[in-house]
Order: structure tokens, then C-alpha cells, then sequence
């Protein structure tokens, strides 16, 4: 098939979209169920769910792929593909999606919402301000921020140790310099000096309990479980004790409504939030999930980075908290990321090389494993790029099949629904197989220190875990604040499937370190740290900003 | 009529809204010229002033008022009232309006948009996120300072002075703590330590821009043209300099295009921009005015504070930036404010007192001479309070009557368009006379100072001004620079005429002085500071956010 090669945002802006009302009617959404935001995005009621509570639930598919590397190993664009080629077999399917941040979209990706062939439009909107989702977020937050240090400047009646401030402010934004700041300087009416720092809005705890929530008023129990800071005696001091759990919770009513879009395909897709993967759980929103799986027979939905953060979150903290019954994952492996997992530097990815590629494979058998570990059916998605030589891509599928493992080719990138046809064959025959004896890989009545070990032995293969004296001594006050029957959360490099990002492959008798620990109590699970974790990226020296422009026709330019 | 009290937001709630599709329709706007935001909010393609520009222009009617008091004058509630009453009489009247910032909302205010009868709704919306154009001007902003912080941190290519940068951060916020910061702490890794600062979004020279752009080119324009820093030779660095203009362009696209809503009573009102009336012109954009006067045969707007603020702005700035022509001015007076003019404390407001609302009213005499200056043509509009008194009324009447001034009660708030009726019958028969000498009050090839004379001369009464030593200094730096060209923002108290807010009425025999100076290049004037000017609002002891929530049907319980 030959085609001339064009950006995504060329592709994107070239869709025949169908008029989002349309979509809507196709599923059957009632007037008063949606809203339209401009003509091509809508926001879809709560009460849908309410309404189809006894209906049976549609097969949730989760997409997730090998440890991500620079080379780009295009989940989005397989969960898209994989959607759009669902629907071209006559499955009735929706996708589920992440909300792109716009930090990264102004830093160094341009955009995110597919690519290729494979995408959700428009394209534009969706890597802008969308439907506002994340501004709310901002807002919510820093809503709580600044009734914090009002109250301390008011005369801080709840004793609040301006040490132990641990609500920091955010911003939809890549901005190194306000990573470490010093706030509330210029005298007694200017408030009360300390150390503060902004994260990037998506890092926010309320992002993962918006993601997390079952409804509103769950979203408002769970803003007022946050802990915002400490007193002196290391007493928590919560949204509650500050009173602004109602004012958050207004401030996010529109935001907690899932926004549906489209596919290149006119697939529909419900976009919904987007947590950080590393001290947060990396996938869109319950609501969207569980709501596409009521509208649709089958949702394919991903997680963030690779099997070891994203689908592990997914499976352990995600389905806890939404009860969510998964059904099947699609492992997306890439001839590129591979040999890079087997030692090619990036430069050298368009040379063949089988060896390189074999060695990379190690990778791949882990999480394969994993999710064997999980008890769910999975296929492995070979996701085709420009340069793979066929050689290479025989050479994974032959390997595949000879460990058993389901195979197939998504060039999904070049030509849609139409490439993945074959994934998505397979995939329904799997599905057809009662062959899905999903668990949990932890009990979370396991004490936090045991679960962190569940994780890091099944999970990522290391042989033992090491905790900071620090770590040690916060499981202990976690203990004593009854904090100690949550599900883990891990803050790890996503490179790797050890601490150590310049571990590719598939290290062995590694030893976990786990530096600290931060309960988001709100969004309901403990965050353990292991080395650092950047929750407020920096511009690159050209940042993608620098292109980006609008043309005489009102048209987004430079967004890929 | 006797009617029980509803708060503001219950009868917001209970307004009997037509789909904004219906009133779009109405408008004659066809399907590719509006986006919906939901069923009762849309936004207006700029295209529609492009198919308009050869219909004649409707008569624009600006509401302005005397010098603010705790009492609170109801500007924006007449404006609405206005437009209903107008409507009421058979007049095609269309509604302009600045939107609400959520700082204040979560702040004092509760909420902005107007009160009792005449109301724009969705009340809820309009005072929470809206359509997100002010996230969208708070991302545009901080985009900027990230990519200038950035471009220090990377080699400050431009010979950025760290000590000169004026482009500060903003947050639509009431965040007191976020006034005086520092920045970039903890290493090279972290940025380039320096001082910074957020004023609220509102305060932000993108939100004047947004305000006084023509079209998205000229936005475009007039965002390179912003100083955002100087070299240690005190050249000025612009947005042009770290190629952004392109991004906040495209950031902008959406927010540049105005909203409609309607009132209580469905009379269409745009809601677009709000930028602050002191360190910038507080008048609604030149986009949303100008599209309401080819929509309809009535506009009626507002601008911020008093006349001796806003109407002046209006008059001088906005309609040079938007070759408007202004047909009549309403000035908004009360008993109750006119009453703390003449002396009277706030908690002695219900009594009557007649000596003082004539003391008082020598406020509302100096700005019905200003207006008469400006060679338009005026009704004093009296805003009745529960607790007015007959006999304070008729006294504010004669007076009017005694000096010529056209007078009309207006029971708005109370009663909505019927109680306006008198008001717009008054309005309409002056505009049908041709007695429109409109001219600014200077003009703009006169000196910095001469200007900023001409407006304390004539707008306030001032006997002289007196300018800072840093200030005659800024006026020869900006002459080299090329800006003495530019009209005046003054950056003044709003409860007084005078630059002392503790001198209410009419002060007469005073000095102006102007502390500062700063060049608002983007937007395209030049404020004068008098006193100080506060930015970044704090919040109460008691926010009115505490009390904000959601029911159990998502509706928003404690805006006002």
C-alpha cells in the first residue's frame, strides 16, 4: 500500500468526522444524558450508568506493552487500531483512553492521541484545553493550597507545622523552575514564609481520585480523606479539617463526567482523565471504563509505561477500586524497543539485527509472564513500524509461538482498523475461550511491607526488596493512622523493569530499594518510592512550544 | 408585588431557559458559525463578523456607575435589566458582559452575574469554569514565563537581567502566599534561582489583549509585542524574542471566540473576558461588543468600577482599540451608596438620611460632568434597594431634574425587565435625538504626562499631578523605546475619585500622584500607578468556598 507520508496532525485534521450528536445517538443517549462541547466532543451524564446498572458488562480489553524506550512502542495507537478494527468485524466496541497533559504537548511530544491511521479526533482539542477536565483539576487543587495557607495566615487554629506542608500547588505546565520555591514572602500581610513546590497538574492527587471515584459523592469522600499536612505531633490535617471538600467538589462536577470523541474511524472514544503511572496509577478514569463497558461489548482501554507500572496498577488498584472484571491483555512489543532491550543504541535501529533482538525477548517473557502470573488471557501485538525488517518480525512471532504465546501483527500506524484486523480476530477468539481465571496479586490486608514485596518478586523479578530507615519508620506512623490496608502504589523508573533505568532486558536477582513512602489516602493506596520520581518536568532546549502557531484558517499548526 | 426572598442562585436555578440552539437560531447564525458548551452555552465563530461587516452597527449603550462602596452599586444587575427592559419595549437588544473570575467567587463575592431578576444563567457555569477561556489565558501566561525561565536556565541566549524580568506567573486564585516568591531553588539541575510573583489570571496582560483584539491575527500581533523582561542595558526583551507567540496563539484560538448565554427573561447576552479595571481597561472584549452591535439593534455593556475607571477606559481605550462608537452612557447611582458619600457609616444604611444622600451626591455630579465632556449623551439610573425610602429617592430624582440630568428608577433586581421599563423607554427616546458629540478626552500623540493630566484633570477633578522620581525616569525610557503613543490606563483606588480611597464625594483641590509606570505594550497602553494597586487578591478568614457544595442531584449549593 502505497501513501504519501503525513503528520498526524495532517491525518487528524483530514478526518471525515460524524457530528459527535450522531454518535451519541448510535448509543442510544438519551437528550438529556450528554452535552455537546463544540460539535465533535460531548460530555456524557452520571445517571447513563444508573440507567444501565442491570445491563450486562461489555469485555474490557487492556492494552499494555513491553518496558517503554525512547524508540516509542505506540500503546495508544494499538488501543486505537485495535478499537477501529473491532468495529470493522462487526464487534460493537469503544475505546478508552487517557487525556493527553499539555506540559509534555508544549515540552517535547507536540501531541497524543494515537498516531497514524490510528487516532482519536479532534485531534486538536483533545491535545489543547479540551473540555477543561484538567483546568478544573488545577483549579481544585490549588483551591486547597491556598485555603491551606490562608489558614495558617489566619492564625492556624489547627496547629498545621509549616514543615510538614505536604499539599504542593500544580500546574498543567512543564516548568522546572518552580519545582523548589519559597512562598509568602514580603512581610505580615503577605502570608506566612515557606518552602513549596509545584507539580505538574496531572502528578495531583486529585487527578487519581477523580480517576478513581465511582460518583460524586464518592469523589467528595474521597477529597476529604487527603492529607494536606501535619501538626508538630505528626497529626494528620486533612481537605475535611480545612472544610474544602465541598468547594473541590463543585469546582470537578463537570470534570467527573467522561467526554466521548471519535476515532479516525468513528470508533467511539471516551477520554477521561490522566494520572501519572509512577506515584499514580496511569489510567483513564472508572467512570469512562465501566461506562464504555455498559454502551459497548467491548472496551479497549490501556495503562500507562510498560506491564510492570501500568498494567499492574490497572489489574491491582484500578479493578479494586472501580470493580472491574478484566478480560484480556494485549501485550504491545515492538521490533525497535526490543533490540534496544537487547543493547542497540537508538541510532542504530534501522539496521537488522536478529541477535539484538532475541536478546531483547527477555523483556518481553517477563511480562508475558506477569500476566500469566494475573490469570488472564493476552496476545502479543507486534506493532509494525516503517523500518522493521521482515526477517525480525518472523523471528518475535516465530519465538512467540514457540512459548506458546497467541501472536499477531497490528499495522495499525499505516492503515487503521484494516491493519489490525487480525489482532482483532484474535483477540475475540480468546475472548470466546472461558479461560480467564483473573486474581489480584496481593491481599491488601498484607501488611505494606509484604505487598511491596508481592510486587517487586511477581511483578518485576527481584529478588528481595531493601527499605530506607526512613520507609521503615513512615510504615509505622502509616500503621498507627490506620493507613496500612490500601493497595501499593509504585513509583518506579519506567525503563526498567528493576530501580535502575539502565537495566533494559530483564534483569535478575536485583534488590528493590524503596526510599520513601507517601500515602495518598484520598485516591486510596500508599505511594512507595523508589529513587527519584519527577512529578514537575522541565522544557527541553527547543521546546515544542517554539512550532506550534495557528494558520490564516484559524487551523493548529505544529501540533505534530 | 410581594414576592418571598430567594438567594440569587435559587432563582438562577429555577430560570426557565431556552436551548441556546434556539437562541442562535434566532439570531439568524447558521450551523458552521457556533459551537455548543453544553445545551444553554455556546461560543460564536468570528466568522460571522466577516459575513456582518457591511450591516449597519446597533446602538451601544454603556452601563457605568458612580464610585463603588461596600453597598454595593448593581452595575451589572442594571445592565441586564437593561437589556430585558429593552427587549420588553420590542427593542432587538443583545447583552455584553466581562465573565467572572473564580478568585473572588471562592473569595467574597460568591458570584458575578448580576443578581435577583435579572440575571444571566446559567449562573452556576458562568461562575465556575465556563467555556475556559480564563484557564485558557492562566495556561497561555505561565506557557510564557515557563519558556522564559527555560531559556535562562539553557544560556540565556538573550541577555535576560534576572533582576528585570516583569512577566510574572498567574492563577485565577485569591492565593496571597503566591505574591512574593522565589524561584528556581535547589541547584543547577532546578532552573536559575530568582524573585517572582502570581497576580490573579484576570490581571494578566494576555487577558487585556484577548480583550482589546480585532482578530486573531491581531492577537497574535499584540502578544509578540509584550515586554516580558529587560537586558542589564534595560533593552526590552518580548515574546517575539523567545518565539511563543505562535503557541499562545494557538493556545488562545478557542478563548478569543465569545460566548453566549441569556438572561432570566432569555434576552442573549455575551459573556467574554473580564481583565481588571485598574492595571488594565475592565471592559468585556471589543470582539464580543462589536459581534453584539451587527447582531442586534441594542447593545448594552459595562465596564468596571466607576466612571472615573471604567467608563473612562471604555471611552479612551476600548474604542480606539475597536473603532467603536458609543451612542449613550447610563450611570448607575443608589441611595444607599450615595448616602456613604455623604458621610453615612455602612451599618447605618437603613436609616433615612436625607442630608447625607445630598452631601453624597456631589460624587454622581462629577462623573455626569465627565460624561458630559465626553460629548454623550446620559440617563442616571437609580438602582432601588429594599430599604430605600420614598422620600431619599424622589430627593435623588429632583436633583437629577434640577440639573438637567435624565433620571429613571430602576426596579431591576426586584421586578427584571418590567421593572426596567421606564429606564429603557427613557434610553431609547434619548437615543433617537441627534445629540451624539462623542471625542476621547486626549489625544494619543500628546506627552505621557499631558495625558495623564487630561484624565486627572477632567475625570477626576484632580488640581494637578505629580509624578515620582521613577517615574519621570520610566517616562524618558519608554519615549526612547517608542511608546509614548499609546493611551493611559490609570491604575487608581476605586472608591474615591482622588488617589486616596479614603476620600469619598467630590474631592476637590487635590494632587494626583503617579508612583510608577509600566508598559503594557501587548495590549497597547501605558498604566499609571497611584498608590498601590494589589494583584493577587487575598482570601477572608472565612472563604466563601467553605460553604460551597453540591446536592445530592449535582446541582451547586453556596453560590450566593
Amino acid at each position: 500500500m502505497s501513501k504519501e507520508v503525513k503528520s498526524d496532525i495532517e491525518i487528524a485534521q483530514m478526518a471525515n468526522m460524524i457530528p459527535i450528536k450522531d454518535i451519541v445517538k448510535e448509543l442510544k443517549i438519551s437528550e438529556e444524558e450528554w452535552e455537546p462541547y463544540g460539535h465533535y466532543k460531548a460530555k456524557l451524564s452520571l445517571t447513563i450508568m444508573d440507567r444501565l446498572k442491570n445491563e450486562p458488562d461489555g469485555k474490557v480489553i487492556l492494552v499494555t506493552a513491553i518496558n517503554p524506550t525512547p524508540a516509542g512502542e505506540g500503546k495508544s495507537t494499538v488501543t486505537v487500531g485495535l478499537g477501529q478494527a473491532l468495529n470493522k468485524i462487526g464487534k460493537k466496541t469503544m475505546i478508552a483512553l487517557r487525556e493527553p497533559s499539555l506540559g509534555p504537548t508544549m515540552g517535547i511530544k507536540g501531541g497524543a492521541a494515537g498516531g497514524g491511521y490510528s487516532q482519536v479526533v479532534p485531534m486538536e482539542d483533545i491535545n489543547l484545553h479540551f473540555t477543561g477536565d484538567i483546568h478544573a483539576i488545577t483549579t481544585a487543587h490549588n483551591a486547597i493550597a491556598a485555603i491551606l495557607d490562608n489558614h495558617i495566615h489566619r492564625g492556624n487554629e489547627l496547629n498545621i507545622d509549616v514543615r510538614r506542608i505536604v499539599w504542593k500547588r500544580v500546574l498543567d505546565m512543564n516548568d522546572r523552575a518552580l519545582r523548589n520555591i519559597i512562598i509568602g514572602l514580603g512581610g505580615p500581610l503577605q502570608g506566612v514564609p515557606r518552602e513549596n513546590g509545584f507539580d505538574i497538574t496531572v502528578a495531583s492527587e486529585i487527578m487519581a481520585i477523580l480517576c478513581l471515584a465511582k460518583n460524586l459523592n464518592d469523589l467528595k469522600k474521597r477529597v476529604a480523606k487527603v492529607v494536606v499536612a501535619y501538626t508538630p505531633e505528626e497529626k494528620p490535617v486533612t481537605v475535611k479539617d480545612l472544610k474544602a471538600e465541598g468547594a473541590v467538589t463543585l469546582l470537578l462536577k463537570e470534570a467527573l463526567k467522561p467526554n466521548i470523541v471519535q476515532t479516525l474511524e468513528n470508533t467511539p472514544a471516551l477520554i477521561h482523565g490522566g494520572p501519572f503511572a509512577n506515584i499514580a496509577h496511569g489510567c483513564n478514569s472508572v467512570i469512562a471504563t465501566k461506562l464504555a463497558a455498559k454502551l459497548a461489548d467491548f472496551v479497549v482501554t490501556e495503562a500507562g509505561f510498560g506491564a510492570d507500572l501500568g498494567a499492574e496498577k490497572f489489574l491491582n488498584i484500578k479493578t479494586r477500586a472501580g470493580e472491574i472484571n478484566p478480560d484480556l491483555v494485549v501485550i504491545v512489543a515492538t521490533v525497535r524497543a526490543l533490540k534496544m532491550h537487547g543493547g542497540v543504541s537508538k541510532d542504530q535501529l534501522k539496521e537488522e539485527n536478529i541477535q539484538a533482538l532475541k536478546a531483547g525477548l527477555a523483556n518481553l517473557e517477563k511480562h508475558v509472564e506477569t500476566i500469566r502470573e494475573f490469570g488472564l488471557p493476552h496476545v502479543v501485538a507486534i506493532n509494525k513500524f516503517v523500518h522493521d525488517k521482515e526477517k525480525e518480525i518472523e523471528t518475535l512471532r516465530t519465538w512467540c509461538e514457540e512459548q506458546g504465546v497467541n501472536v499477531e501483527l497490528a499495522d495499525v500506524w499505516a492503515n487503521g482498523g484494516e491493519g489490525g484486523r487480525d489482532l482483532a480476530i484474535r483477540v475475540t477468539k480468546e475472548l470466546s475461550k472461558a479461560n480467564n481465571n483473573f486474581k489480584h496479586l496481593y491481599d491488601v490486608t498484607m501488611s505494606i511491607k509484604e505487598k511491596i514485596k508481592a510486587i517487586a518478586t511477581k511483578v518485576y523479578g527481584a529478588e528481595e526488596i531493601e527499605l530506607s530507615p526512613l520507609a521503615e519508620k513512615q510504615i509505622a506512623i502509616f500503621e498507627k493512622n490506620g493507613w496500612s490496608d490500601l493497595p501499593i502504589c509504585m513509583a518506579k523508573s519506567q525503563y526498567s523493569l528493576s530501580d535502575d533505568p539502565t537495566k533494559l532486558g530483564r534483569p535478575t536477582g536485583f534488590i528493590l530499594h524503596v526510599r520513601e513512602l507517601k500515602p495518598s489516602i484520598g485516591a486510596g493506596f500508599i505511594v512507595a518510592l523508589t529513587g527519584n520520581v519527577m512529578t514537575m518536568p522541565g522544557l527541553p532546549k527547543e521546546p515544542a512550544a517554539m512550532k506550534m502557531d495557528v494558520d490564516e484558517d484559524g487551523k493548529a499548526v505544529g501540533l505534530f
